[in-house]
């Protein structure tokens, strides 16, 4: 077998003075913060079809890179080679989780059966090389969107073959994930929208993709695939309109056709920006409504208006996202996959160990600034005094739902109401920055 | 009384070629369109606030207009003085209902007493005239956004006093709904969200607001008010994250909290596209699932980020939304409320009718060529092909959800599946053209 | 030679009532209006890349369409059925001129020189085809993006040699341009930008940009090529942030460079909307500068934040274009080059004549609105009024540049200064409507 | 006088580790960063209008805030009591500068010579407030944005007589900025460009425009005032469409009106972004111009379409900044201006001292890790190496300009070129993190 990362040696924990930068500066996975290791909080994933699949088309140009395990003619050939060098990488930086599309593994053949014996062949190869490297299997996923067939949508297709194919596909992805053992199965309804209503059926289109995600649901049950269900919410690109638009929009489907028990989300950073939402905000509505299932950690570009998938570097965000997820209390079944991908002109090939290793640093200090966060109680005691006013009296009777509106204008009819408490903003941006520099 | 508006009189409807511009050129009301007149089916309202009320402030200036009805100083006086003016120029447009927030009718005085007391007065004044004209009223609702006692929230406010203020309020604005027989009642809820996550109790907040609209939902009942309820989804702005989206994040709020069966929707063209959605895309949401109540007929500048409330002139837009009330076999007990202002520099009085004009012919262009469109059955029949898959065999079993995975696979795992039908969307759009010229 | 496009006839003019969709309702290619036939008015153009080369490959899925002309192994093979196809398309649809990238026409070989070989040999094939059809040739181009070498850039790029190889394409593409009698040579700098300050010396890459153009500039003179230099605006993407960023920038950076007097603009829609412009904005404020040079006609999705190139089908849109068209005396030598594709899902060949038959029906349409709307003085009176008060006194001594600040005081200082009259926005939108419809 | 921030003393360092939130963390005035003072690097500013003129209205709602010096009948009484509250805020707070509009200090009166009668006492008092505290002014500028005659422009109007009064304002603000010592004179043409193309002359306005600023230009000369002059360029809000869009756009119109050797840029965070732009490629593009004047810091809300002017919290966007700062040489005699508010929930008087804190902070970080960033070349040395075929052979030639298309041609015409290296830029955003954190 090969070797394909030549003169990288494993990644490893250096602290923040050194500048070695094949080395982590925050990211040490051992350290413990709060009562459990850094790699347990963050459960790194990596990204099979950004990393080891795909090589840097845009739409204005071809692949910049050219990976050497991708050179194979023969399909088996090329995916087994990928899965060498895909485990090679995790393995030399550490990550203990990876997570795939069906078709990032190997090329779709022929039919349907030809495709599924080579992924057997493929998945017994990973098998191996997941006993062999104690790397797991985070969540698997069917690629409903690659295909022409699927140009006008797999479950939402105006076609019902093509349902039927990506049913199939569903199928055999979740047999495969089982297989795996993988934690969670995802959807990523790509084309689960439309181009233009002036074609489109949404009802029926809705209705059916309710009955594909029960048909998934019954089928893990009978194979006794017992991961979390996720959906991964996008507004939009490819499609003009996705269905599963953000998490509320996504809550609200799930709500309706009785999928909600059943379903959590895999939420992206730069899927919730292109939403018109903080990543922040996706996570902490997924909390409260205790539907956060696992995380696409990346960036977007807020100045551009397409998915650009970066590796998530700014330490903000990911602070304000670590927040969330101890708040939640982990993010356990799920991990931080990195959905993410190399610029284009990062075309070499350490520079996927420069953009990972960059993505996991900044998430780790993500972590160590979010933990003192919440362990200073800066943010909560804020809020417990801010809406203090709803412990008692009147505001106990609204919080518990014993009012109505008689009895509160009876409160207030003669009343000088005073304005609430200056919500301090800028000072609690202040102190959030104390706490980061 | 005064005349406010001289020198214009009545408009009428001149048809096509008359170049009078103080007049309506397709708006005909009598003219039936299928079955109804076109005054049936778009039950045209004028907001009270942008027309009557408000004078053309922006951020960065101060009012451009001076309405002759708001030159008084005593509150009450000038409460009158507005109403006749609102019922002068809603009886010279030819306008049959009109839409309110308390506010816009008088003046907040010291207490919510007082303020009530004059209240009532000018309701009284407001029926007489009602009563005269004919003119009815679309909804009422409060205004809980202005006052700075709402600046962090009403209804999700961290005040429990603000709280009580808002209940009251509301409590107050359904009884004088349901006094001017106001067939819906409409919340937006301007404030209801949040500048920043670091102060918020973002679950606090939404329990709180499901049991204002529960209080109000119930009080409806008391008093036997029997409108229906409705919610206005904005996304954004005045708050930076306000928790009615959209239409598909709001429905999710009413489901979760069992409030589904109180509540349609008030769509506003504006407020859809600042959530990155079109308009149509808003209303067919609603529409298939039985929640398109009322709309707001305006339009925004998509290049720019924040409500414009323009007078709806572009007939494409106009063509798509009657597409969908139509189809929902009209929007009554709604209408289309012109929630929209003459630009700042339109601060002439005789703007208001040439803006009002403007909207109501646009619409009325939209009603016509809609209505051809359907009769035609030009997208129906497009569509019936399109997905015609869906009634026999396999699509049969998916669409009536009595098949599974299994299945789905065997009938796929050997087939050589097709691509499906182009989606044909310039050929449609060019149809529309042609319908629209 | 094999027919490509069978069954289908020469597209027709049919007029307006007709529901025959393979016609044209409202081109009719020699109907006079004002003085000039359609066809000289609009000169509209196919584009080689979106038409020919292109399959209909997004972000997330590969070609959708499979064009029997692009079917070819051998690079020359597929060159000449592709031209084949081109020309067979152009007749048949009436289109008199088209535009390409030099490797629209032929793939690119091992080295510049046997590129450049197989190049002479497709453009000898398109010289007979123009010949035989008449078909001329708007502009062409050279592909400075496609290719990997290209990804930092090509006049902008950090490395000498890519600079170079671009320059080489350039010259040919100029020679080609040339030896097919093409009216204009077009720049878009697709690359031509930046992903990152962080790695950017922008002073050298804009200094090298000058340099670039200044020896096409020189090299046409060489050679004899009197065709207009146009520069092609895009704000971004491909790049995240490209230097032509719309016409006002370029025009900065065409007067710093003293490149001025060699450039006008090609102006596209889509770019204009991705740069926070409206198109009309963009041709106007080229028009004024004398700068309007040709046009790239499709149009974008606003909701969205990518270049759709859609089929223009917007006829409001188009009738502001060609009202500045109008306005600037004609678009000549450029033209209305549809820079569109059919959308992934209008994968069949017939799609390519629904898509170009929409945008030229719908952009006659813009013709015949916009010449009316001029014939009838109605902007151009109601503007004329508007500043009158510049005519004379104060006002013509601002506008002839001789009066100061002093005077201006001293004309003010006492006065009571009434407020300009109404803009009347909603009124004029009015009177639009009533020339469309 | 009254003393109007009651216990709040003079704002001290205390260092990183303090949690004292009265008090400077990273701003220390006299700390020496490579060779000059925090305070000579920053040279801060308070905007008179955001802090002491505006207290929180926004588009939805009235003033938030209640400040005791506005509180005032007699314009006079006021004006003086806002400048003591201005004077004893910025010595509190150690800022050494301010900036102001005309209407800022005083507002406007019956006739102009009323006015500026009123402004000369306001000058006089604060004339004798900068001496005693020994703060000084920044810059000055008129508002002529807010009356509502300047509804359809100030410089850009349809009315002449808007213009001189327009004209006169600018003459006295200059007198005034002049009297003060004032080391710049600044242009924002909130209302400079359109709200719609159909009544617009843009040709016209452009030109009145530019003999606008040459009025200035010449006055300024004869009264001997010769701070520099300054654009702050803005793409829209208030007005659809606003002339000075971004900077490059700024530059192109001072070109062609021969005005670039008399005006700088004033850039300002928001505006930046509003345009499409990163703030620091706005300060990049104007310093390699010789165009970066002055800047107003503050940061935007990506998510939201408007002008929020939030205090600019955001380091890595300050570090940013300040290293566009340090290649610049300085700001000077620019300066740091908070054209920042706070938010409207942020309504005590002690809030205005903790976001000019937050801000203050943020950028002495931004400047200190700058500083170590350009110290260390860390990006210079990258770039250096990045660029480094142009510094000879072919290279060189092409940066000398001494080459041409046909010698560039033969260089490659046989020639293998290879990929340039790896634009590396998940790694620089690594090491940048290292410097931040
Ligand atoms: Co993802
Ligand atoms: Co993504
Ligand atoms: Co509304
Ligand atoms: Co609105
Ligand atoms: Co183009
Ligand atoms: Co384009
Ligand atoms: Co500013
Ligand atoms: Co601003």
């Amino acid at each position: 077998m090969s070797e394909y990362f030549k003169g990288i040696k494993q990644i490893e924990y250096v602290g923040k003075e050194s500048r070695e930068q094949l080395a982590f500066h925050y990211y040490n996975p051992k350290e413990i913060i709060g009562g459990k290791s850094m790699q347990d909080h963050l459960r790194f994933s990596v990204a099979y079809w950004h990393t080891f699949t795909a090589e840097g088309r845009d739409m204005f140009g071809v692949e910049s890179a050219q990976r050497a395990w991708n050179k194979y003619t023969d399909p088996l050939d090329k995916a087994l080679a990928r899965a060498d060098a895909a485990f090679e990488f995790m393995s030399k930086l550490g990550v203990k989780y990876f997570c795939f599309h069906d078709r990032d593994l190997v090329d779709e053949q022929e039919t349907l059966r030809e495709t599924n014996k080579l992924l057997d062949k493929v998945v017994e190869h990973i098998k191996g090389k997941m006993k062999e490297s104690g790397i797991k299997l985070l969540w698997g996923t069917a690629n409903l969107f690659a295909h022409p067939r699927f140009m006008q949508g797999a479950a939402t297709t105006c076609d019902a073959d093509v349902y039927a194919y990506a049913s199939a596909q569903v199928k055999k992805a979740l047999e495969i994930t089982k297989e795996l053992n993988g934690e969670n199965y995802v959807f990523w309804g790509g084309r689960e929208g439309y181009e233009t209503l002036l074609n489109t059926n949404m009802e029926l289109e809705l209705n059916n993709l309710a009955k594909f995600m029960h048909m998934a649901v019954e089928y893990a049950k009978e194979i006794g695939f017992t991961g979390q269900f996720l959906i991964e919410p996008k507004p939009k690109e490819p499609t003009k309109h996705q269905y599963d638009f953000d998490v509320a929009n996504s809550y609200a489907f799930l709500q309706k056709y009785n999928l909600d028990k059943y379903f959590k989300f895999n939420i992206e950073a730069n899927h919730a920006t292109l939403a018109g939402h903080t990543f922040q905000h996706e996570l902490r509505y997924a909390r409260i409504n205790n539907l956060l299932g696992s995380i696409d950690a990346n960036m977007g570009d807020l100045l551009l208006g397409w998915d650009t998938d970066q590796f998530p570097t700014n330490v903000y965000e990911n602070v304000f996202a670590m927040y969330e997820i101890l708040k939640n209390g982990g993010i356990a079944p799920g991990g931080l996959n990195f959905d993410a991908h190399v610029r284009r002109p990062s075309y070499e090939d350490i520079d996927l160990f420069y953009a990972h290793i960059a993505g996991m640093d900044a998430f780790a200090l993500g972590l160590k600034i979010a933990h003192k966060i919440i362990e200073d109680k800066v943010l909560e005691d804020f809020i417990e005094k801010r809406y203090n006013s709803f412990k008692e009296g009147i505001g106990k009777k609204i919080v518990e739902g014993t009012t109505n509106l008689k009895e509160l204008e009876d409160y207030v009819i003669d009343k000088k109401v005073s304005l609430p408490k200056s919500g301090r903003q800028e000072y609690l941006e202040n102190i959030i920055n104390q706490y980061i520099f």
